[in-house]
């Protein structure tokens, strides 16, 4: 028997797109022209005014806020595509924000439709993640993951050391499929 | 440095009496008066008549099914004596059921606040979950979880073989801290 070799996969900034969500909502609010590229090593919270920070902090706890994010391009065929060779789960640090879980669950039912409900994980610290790897933007979940940790690049990591890292959804590809 | 074992613990039928609820709405909504002596051995969807299966399995996706659940007794201070040694999650099967998400988590909040919201897991498939011991009333998630399965008793449960057995929460507490 061939045991299938599990790859866990975050939500925000890797299979949705949330950042172009509070960038929105930033410089609606406060008339700013924040873009992506200001973010080069650092969340939003830590690039915006630090009056604005509290505010801005906010945005994911109002409902709404992830309601119909982007998808990350190519995350709906790849991880398809994965689903023939491995078990996938979604594993996302819902519960910081609970007013999120309807709209992540819904989110992932549209978009995401190919993927069980037995396959989806809302949690807090990814250390209970039982997965051969884990795929996700933000590195302090890999600390005490006992499978391992790939950095998917969002603007705040790209500086993040020690871990394999992929920087689109094709390279998720070539990585787990060539 | 000492690494301590971590237990995973569900919600209905082990930390919240989901049973009697259910046994209430339908008794209420079918003038019967099932009891849990009616259920050795049985859930309630396969003791209920036939006819009434159906309505029975859709109370749990009415909002408001899983709020305000009697707590099972001791499971406050044994989890909390649990915690000094362990550390502990909560794991609960709550996707089959998106409506519960709020209640859940807000029933959580209310009678175990001492669990942070980082212990706190809502999935589908429990073999997800990387723990030292499961505390479950329901042993398919046992199959394939990697640690060791311990059957926490409840009427539908009583026959089930293979597995260390606790019959209430006094029994967990002799289990992990005598």
């Amino acid at each position: 028997m061939v045991v299938r070799q599990r790859i866990a996969i975050d939500m925000d900034e890797v299979t949705a797109d949330a950042l172009s969500r509070h960038l929105e909502l930033y410089n609606r609010e406060f008339n700013m022209t924040l873009t992506v590229e200001h973010l080069q090593g650092k969340k939003i919270t830590e690039a915006v005014i630090p009056d604005h920070r509290e505010r801005v902090e906010a945005y994911p706890r109002e409902v709404g806020f992830f309601k119909n994010l982007p998808v990350m391009p190519h995350s709906q065929e790849v991880i398809q595509a994965l689903m023939q060779r491995y078990d996938v789960y979604i594993t996302t640090a819902a519960m910081e924000y609970p007013t999120s879980f309807t709209d992540k669950f819904e989110w992932l039912r549209d978009h995401f439709p190919f993927i069980p409900w037995t396959n989806i994980v809302f949690c807090g610290d990814k250390s209970i993640i039982a997965a051969d790897y884990l795929l996700d933007d933000t590195v302090r979940h890999f600390k005490q993951f006992r499978g391992e940790g790939i950095i998917f690049t969002a603007p705040h990591n790209i500086n993040e050391q020690g871990y394999r890292r992929v920087h689109n959804w094709l390279e998720v590809r070539e990585l787990f499929l060539a």
